[in-house]
């Protein structure tokens, strides 16, 4: 390597990746939700989880929120217990796949009472992002249909369009409205937003403020992520990443658990964008932790991004050029391959404890006995999980 | 066409498909289970809106239960309690998914005791099966792994094998043990029996009595089902069917729904490999009624089934032997289209009626009122779902 | 149905689906190309069979070229000749990835030279068309890399845009531009083009004559293709289709071969969105005809848009929007269905003959003997292929 | 890592990778082939390409050839050839796929004088392992058909056994047959041994001889290879791999190039099930060098194999079974990541020194300069393609 660890370590130090509340409370599929002992309660035992997180490993230092689950009488309270543990708050996701209204859409909906009923959602989201401080409004829908026929696809996305715009009317200067696309899931047949084309076309309708949410677990079969992620740097639209991992569908694994390589090339065309430590693209995790531990899950989630930037930043740009103007392909792949398979785990090791963090997090929280500690202290209650 | 309605209405006459008890409960997403007036909250009232979907099309004499969310005291009452409403007790579905002591397996686990928990549930099962007079115990294994790594795919494939022998060795004469495939999901990284080989390899081991089931929408993208329906025949080993269609994973919509042609291609290589009115091969619907109406869902989908068959028997095997041979392909994949394009609906409508029942089943159930009364009825209490 | 055939001849009288001439020629795999007796060995004897397509069907006036395949050194002598023969020349169609020099890119190459030279081609292409009197350009680039690292994704995004701005930048007054994208083949890593989003930011670009070509075999396994025709019509860009139909990848099947209901619903959207008989929208077949003979394939082709657009248009609209506003789903997927089952055949077999056209003509074009005078009539030369 | 470079080296030390014959031919798509100087005009250059692969690596000891492409008259001189180069002669490919007379099938078609034609191609394939004391017979069937109805492929399954049945008859003593199996493509339809059970099925039924040979580019999107992979070990069955990667289809890359994670996995389940250095399992190459350079790419693929070995071998197997009986899903996971991580090559650079070979053996091709000489030899004549 060209690039040494001395090089990149600066941009390393900037690094971010907001943590998803809901990650630390139950997830499982419609088979069955497996619960865990010590799992939060409430949403402030979940932002104390990621708290926890970001103590190890110095990446994560802010968590978002979904609403209603995480919803509080007064959240600057919230926001104030939560920079006491050393985070921020962060993008409020919301909820319209929940409530029976919307079994049959929600902003894409042909009656206006609740159409209507999902856009004053949305308002109240930007109140709760005016209470916390925080910048994004993220929108995934769980519109769409089961059936040829049962809905009107055409006149469900005409109503899209003008509930985004209502919405984004309320969105604030400092403020941006993502808006997130999914190939399949919670409908069949067909979604709302499927693609990043659709929602590339419908925040260009809206404006400045509206950006395409990219979850890497939304795309069809053999999907090459890392070209939508050029793409949408390039037209200026990448607003954030919400990271997980999948070898099949939207198994909100891991990041990088699936496909390690994948996370590489994806992180490579983060940096050559320009999208690394840019305050306009937000990492952000989404995932579920259905037979692992929670809060253990998401550290090693963020230190596998972590690591990732670091093999990501460590491509010899020049030699690539180089070897890609003359057409030498199997020269320009070894550059990337020679990152790639660069063990960058040692030099973080020490450069963590430089930095005052344990040089192993995950090691450091298996014997920090915290897991045993809150398992016995969160009996009771209700655990936290999508539901609630 | 060369062949006739009258030349087929025998074959159709005899038909018969296996309803699933849990079809008429709840049943959703991870995302959000919605709730429908009149849903059944137990198993005599799931029975009773089986029984109304043969009654009103004939081609549904039997109900599938699932262990435990069909479990009663007393299995001949119920039995008698079907028989009463003109229908049979059909497969009996073994459930190892939904303990918590299964969250990393049920008949491959390591730990043996869990393990043999799982063993003596299919004892259990077997032991329904007696009270109720069913042939079938059909297993789906929800066991695998999330995370490379995670588990031994190899041991836990051994210890598959040797929990299905000692299940197997308590099946009785007239029983049947069929092994249901699937793709994924639950599990993400890999299923325990993820295709048709996997399970036509383990059945294989076992015996004469045992088989595989093949679900229709437990496949990975692109399948040629009706290639493994021919193969599975051929093999002597197509022990049952799950219908139900999809656009993507295991979505669980109506059969034929999605891709209509892929079911017409299903039933003809059933057609052709003598596995109509075989009473070795049986039919049965899996499916999610997660937006529509479940009664009619289930009267829509034998009447899809029946409609299908139709066509396949239509299709002229002479015609398309001649144009196999010569290599004529336009003109037998013809023969095909000709069949599949001809409207069957008014023939069978009209020798429905024939038959003592309604034309449109449909338009009859819709006027039945049937729906409002149930929903009517069935106030309070605990609709069923998936969790009991 | 509410709608009667008499109802919809009229739109079925103007439809119209241009032919592309390479499908005349012999075509398949890397594996083998199989040739045909009778194949064209010639521009001329490519238009000659489309004619006879058109003859037979009413459905083909025009034919598209491909350039440099169907290079003639006399394009109004050509256009002539096609004129004679009852047809007219169509879409202009450029091919850059056959030349050696296109190995690592065209349009994206980072080589100066190269790049003007496919730059060049499509000026070429555009005087071919002032000759022929030909509106649509049409762009498939098989740009792309092989390997991870081969080429500067982003870079080459860069340059296509502006090479596509210096060929716009020629495209006369009454001529329009489209771009067709594909998931992958020939590159395997990426494709400069891969997706409509693509596509669509690339020509939108460009300006109002710039637009997108659907080609229904170029998307990723379980894409829903009719929302992206409804998505395309809805921003005014779907500039035309290349109709075909596939199992696995790119198949290059005929249209509505493998699934007969994704062409129907694909057809209904055209409908729904005002793109049928809508002179912006361009209808055209891109088949391979690898093992079937390949003027009846392509009058079985035009017949399969034509039946399905007969179907398409028996959509009782006003049934539909009740059903799907009552949230009826069983119901609204029912009115859908209805017309999918609905036999058109003879209807269509009557009208053609009121239109002095063969009632059948499969059956027809068999009985003519044609395949038979034109096999012994072409001996010697060199047959048409995809080479040249 | 508990385990070190030296507790495996031994190991690595005798892994052997067979080179296909082919692969330093060009190759290409169905739209374009593109050319290389210095391509091999002759079996007997591609033989001394294949040996300075073997010279460079000491990891390709073997050929396989390709009947008829490396037709010659005298087998026994070739093989002399051959090992003057350093290098055996190894598997034995028939070809059925590039005759006229199989375009509707070879091993399983209608006509009897046909199928013939095919059996005695393997006879002859046999013959000619006789004389270049091959083991293997490989048979890759492109049988199959492009629409639903061209074939009945019931029929075919049974005519290919029967085919089959008399091609083991003749296989030797000490000779194998070894089924692979392909999802699609040449057919688009059906492929008559599409996936691992029918080959499973096919070979089992002719004795113990007869093995399955996995693809690893063969299989539907998303399928968990390395499950295969071990379930044939376990029923004793993998006869060989044919080893390359994909993103999308076939696509034939350089192993490890599209997921080196999947190659990881794959081989950790080779060495978990047994099939490491275990003669009855041929390690294979089986690749397009479509746009890169043959020998480099040949160099790179072995390469790559070896490294991931290494990994694959580097796996604490007892820290990894404690983590796996504890239900310690990240524990586990990490020890196998762990070893994927860890930075093979300055171990592997060194053992190779010590051992004779050049460290880098893609640098030391580089700087031989002996592309620039075959190029400049090998003037004339016609490049050894798939065509010959």
């Amino acid at each position: 390597m060209t690039i040494t660890f001395a090089d990149i370590s600066a941009q390393l130090a900037t690094q971010a990746i907001e943590l998803p509340s809901w990650a630390f409370g139950n997830s499982g599929t419609r088979f069955k939700v497996f619960s865990t002992p010590g799992t939060p309660r409430t949403p402030q035992e979940k932002i104390a989880d990621a708290a926890k997180v970001h103590e190890l490993t110095g990446l994560a230092p802010s968590v978002a929120l979904h609403i209603p689950w995480d919803k509080v009488d007064d959240y600057a309270a919230l926001r104030a217990f939560a920079q006491d543990h050393g985070v921020d708050l962060g993008t409020i996701n919301s909820n319209t796949f929940q409530d029976d209204d919307y079994k049959f859409g929600s902003l894409t909906h042909t009656d206006d009472v609740i159409r209507q009923k999902a856009i004053d959602h949305h308002f109240e989201c930007i109140g709760v992002m005016d209470a916390t401080g925080s910048r994004d409004l993220k929108i995934w829908l769980a519109d769409g249909t089961n059936y040829p026929g049962q809905g009107d696809i055409r006149g469900r996305q005409d109503r899209m369009a003008d509930s985004l715009e209502k919405i984004y009317a309320r969105i604030g200067e400092n403020q941006r409205l993502v808006l997130e696309y999914k190939f399949f899931e919670p409908a069949f047949y067909h979604m709302d937003v499927p693609d990043w084309g659709t929602s590339y076309a419908q925040v260009t309708a809206l404006g400045d403020k509206a950006l395409v949410c990219l979850d890497t677990g939304h795309h069809a079969p053999g999907t090459n992520i890392e070209f939508i992620v050029m793409q949408l740097l390039r037209l200026g639209k990448l607003g954030s990443f919400d990271f997980n991992s999948r070898f099949y569908a939207d198994d909100d694994l891991i990041v990088g658990a699936a496909d390690p390589f994948q996370l590489f090339r994806i992180i490579y065309e983060v940096v050559r964008g320009g999208g690394l430590n840019n305050p306009d693209v937000a990492f952000m995790l989404d995932q579920c932790h259905n037979v692992e531990d929670k809060i253990p899950g998401q550290i090693r989630s963020v230190l596998n991004v972590q690591e990732m930037t670091a093999r990501a930043l460590l491509v010899d740009g020049g030699a690539l050029k180089t070897a890609q103007d003359a057409g030498d392909v199997l020269g320009a792949n070894a550059v990337l391959m020679d990152a790639f398979y660069t063990d960058v785990r040692p030099d973080l090791a020490a450069w963590r404890e430089s930095r005052g963090l344990p040089a192993d997090p995950m090691k450091a929280y298996a014997a920090s006995g915290h897991l045993a500690k809150i398992a016995a202290e969160r009996v009771g209650g209700q655990q936290a999980s999508w539901g609630a």
